[in-house]
C-alpha cells in the first residue's frame, strides 16, 4: 500500500507534483492553490479570519523511535487546527513548510503524506501550497487558516472575576501516552491507548466554532502546553488571577493506577503535561452548568475552577490552598528545559 | 547598539515578549496578533487574499560565512514579499517560524530581528504571530497574507500565444554577488554591490499591484529560481511555449566584464541564476511599449520575448535559435544538486 516517495529521484519539482495530485484542487474559497506563487482565497462576506502556524522539529518535538510518519502527518496539521478550534474558527485550508533530508526513507515521506491528506479531507482543511526544501533534518511548518463571523472571535483578553472555568475531555493523557512510549512500555492495550492520546490526539474540533456562535465564552485557549501555562496566557492578557481545584480536574479511567505504576504523579502530568489539545474556556457566573453546556458542544466538559481579581494562577485542594510546582517545557531554556509554572 | 539576545536566559516566553514589543501592535485589519492562539484578520470587501509560505535553512539556502543577520533578517521577509508582489497583492501582515539552537549568538539572534522589523516597517507588513522553537540549526519559514482587489490576482495561467514577455530591472546581479561572495572576492566597491544584490535585494514590490489594478498582465512569477525555471512554470500552468531573446536580457552595467574575470558564463547567469526577485510577466501584444508600461509602473521594464504555440522554452540570439543547457538549483536531487533546464 505505502508506495515510497523517493525524493533524490523525484527532485523538489517531482515532490510539488505529488503533492498537487494527491492533495486535489480545494475549491471552497480558494481560487488557486498549488501551482502558483501563492494561494488566493475569497473571503465569505461578514467573515474574520484567523491565521496560525506550528513547527514540529525531528528530536525537538518529535523522535522517530516513538512515533510513526503517519501520526506525525496527522499531528502536524491537527497542532494548527486545534489554535483554530480555540479561536472559535471553522478550517479553510494550509500551507505547508516540509523541510527534510533528500536520502529520507521513501516509506517514511510516503506515510507522512498519507497521515497529513487524511487529516486535511477528515477535517475539511486542504492544503492549498507551501515550500517544500532540503534540510539536514525534518522541519515541519504548518500555517492554517479559518474563518469565524465577524467580531464573533474567542480571545484569551475576556476572562473577567467571577468567571467558571471549563475543560474538554480529559487531561494527562497525552502526557502518560509519551512517558510510556518513551520507556517502551506502550505495549498493554491499555497503555497503548494513552500512546494513541499522544500519536493522534483527537480533541473536540467541532466545539470551538460552536462556542463562538453561541457567544458564551469570555476567553479561550488550546491546552497544547499544559493546563498551567495555557491558563496562565488567559490570566495575563486578561489582566486577572485564577483558582483551579485539583479534585475537579477530568482524568481519563485507569490513569491515577497506571500513573503510580509507572512513579508519575497524576496530578503533575493533567496540570502541565500538555499535548491534549482540549478546549479551555471560561464562561460568566450566570452561564448555563457544564452538563448543559457538554449537550451544546457535543463533548466531555468538566468545570475546573474560576476566575479572581488577583493576579497569578493558585490551586486547591478540597477547599485548601496548595502551593504548585508544576513544570512544564520550554523552548532554549537551559536549566532541564522546564520552567517553573 | 546592538545589545543581543541571550535566548537560553530569556527563555521561549521571554523571546516571545521581545517579539511583541518590538513589532508593536499591527493595527489596519488585524484585530488580534502576537499574544493570542492565532492572528485575527478582517479583510476589508471586495478584495481576495493572496497567501504564501517560504523557507531558509540554514546551510541550504544561506551561510553565516556569506550572510550577516540582518541581511537574512530582511531576506526572509522580502522572498515572501516578491511573491506577493508576483500576484498583484499589496502585504497585510507575516506570521513567523523561528527555529533556532538556544546557545545562537545573541548578537546574531538580535541582528536578524532587526533586519526583519526592519522590512516590515519599510514594506508595511507587520509581524502578526508565529512559533519560537529550539532546533539544532536556524530554519525560518514567513508566511505572508496580502490583499487584491477581487478577481485581479496576477497568476501563471494566462499566458496567450503572441503575448510578449517583460522583466522588470535587470537579472544575474544576485547569482553573480553570491560566486564572489563564495569566492571571497566581494571586496571591491563594485563587487560588493552585487554582493548586496544577493544579500539585500530591492525588487520593485510595487509594481505588481500597479499591475493588477491596471489589468494588463495575462502571467507573472517572481524571478526567485532563475528566468529558465520560473517562466518555465508559467509556460506549462499556461498551456503555452515560449521564446526568450538573449540579447535581450537586460544586465546589469559592467555585469559581463566581472563575470569574464571570473570565468563565469554571464547568459547563463542571467537565465539560471536566481535570487533576483525582479518580477516577469506577459501582456497582450497589442499592449503598450515596454518603455510606456515603464512609466506607469516606476521601474525598468525589458521586453525580452514572446509566448508561441509550441510547448517548452525556446532561446534565440539574434534570430537564431540556441540550444538551451542553462541549469538552475533543485531541491533533492543529488545529481549535482542541479536540475537541467
Amino acid at each position: 500500500m505505502a508506495s515510497g516517495i523517493d525524493l533524490e529521484a523525484l527532485g523538489e519539482l517531482g515532490l510539488i507534483d505529488t503533492l498537487r495530485r494527491r492533495a486535489g484542487e480545494p475549491g471552497g474559497a480558494w481560487i488557486r492553490a498549488i501551482g502558483d506563487d501563492a494561494a488566493v482565497l475569497r473571503p465569505r462576506p461578514g467573515t474574520d479570519l484567523i491565521w496560525t502556524v506550528d513547527a514540529l522539529v525531528e528530536d525537538v518535538h518529535f523522535r522517530w523511535q516513538t512515533t510513526d510518519a503517519r501520526s506525525l502527518g496527522h499531528k502536524a496539521l491537527l497542532v494548527n487546527l486545534s489554535d483554530l478550534n480555540a479561536m472559535g474558527a471553522k478550517p479553510l485550508g494550509f500551507l505547508l513548510t516540509l523541510a527534510l533530508p533528500g536520502d529520507s526513507e521513501p516509506e517514511r515521506v510516503d506515510g507522512f503524506l498519507r497521515g497529513l491528506l487524511a487529516e486535511a479531507r477528515s477535517s475539511g482543511c486542504p492544503l492549498v501550497g507551501g515550500d517544500t526544501v532540503s534540510a539536514p533534518i525534518w522541519s515541519l511548518s504548518v500555517s492554517a487558516v479559518g474563518a469565524v463571523p465577524r467580531g464573533r472571535a474567542l480571545c484569551r483578553t475576556g476572562a473577567r472575576p467571577g468567571d467558571r472555568i471549563m475543560v474538554t475531555g480529559t487531561l494527562g493523557g497525552a502526557a502518560l501516552g509519551l512517558e510510556l512510549l518513551e520507556a517502551g512500555r506502550a505495549t498493554r492495550a491499555e497503555a497503548r491507548r494513552y500512546a494513541r492520546r499522544h500519536l493522534r490526539p483527537r480533541p473536540p474540533l467541532g466545539a470551538g466554532p460552536l462556542l463562538a456562535r453561541a457567544g458564551l465564552a469570555t476567553a479561550a485557549v488550546d491546552l497544547s502546553d499544559g493546563l498551567a501555562r495555557d491558563l496562565s496566557h488567559v490570566l495575563r492578557e486578561s489582566g486577572v488571577g485564577a483558582e483551579i481545584r485539583l479534585e475537579s480536574l477530568p482524568l481519563p479511567r485507569g490513569f491515577r493506577g497506571l500513573c503510580g505504576e509507572l512513579g508519575l504523579d497524576a496530578e503533575s502530568l493533567a496540570v502541565a503535561g500538555g499535548e491534549d489539545y482540549e478546549l479551555l474556556f471560561t464562561v460568566p457566573a450566570r452561564a448555563p452548568q457544564a452538563s448543559v453546556l457538554a449537550k451544546r458542544l457535543g463533548c466531555r466538559l468538566t468545570e475546573v475552577g474560576f476566575v479572581g481579581r488577583g493576579r497569578g494562577l493558585r490551586f486547591s485542594r478540597r477547599g485548601e490552598q496548595v502551593r504548585g510546582e508544576f513544570s512544564s517545557y520550554e523552548h532554549f531554556k537551559t536549566r532541564g528545559k522546564r520552567s517553573e509554572q
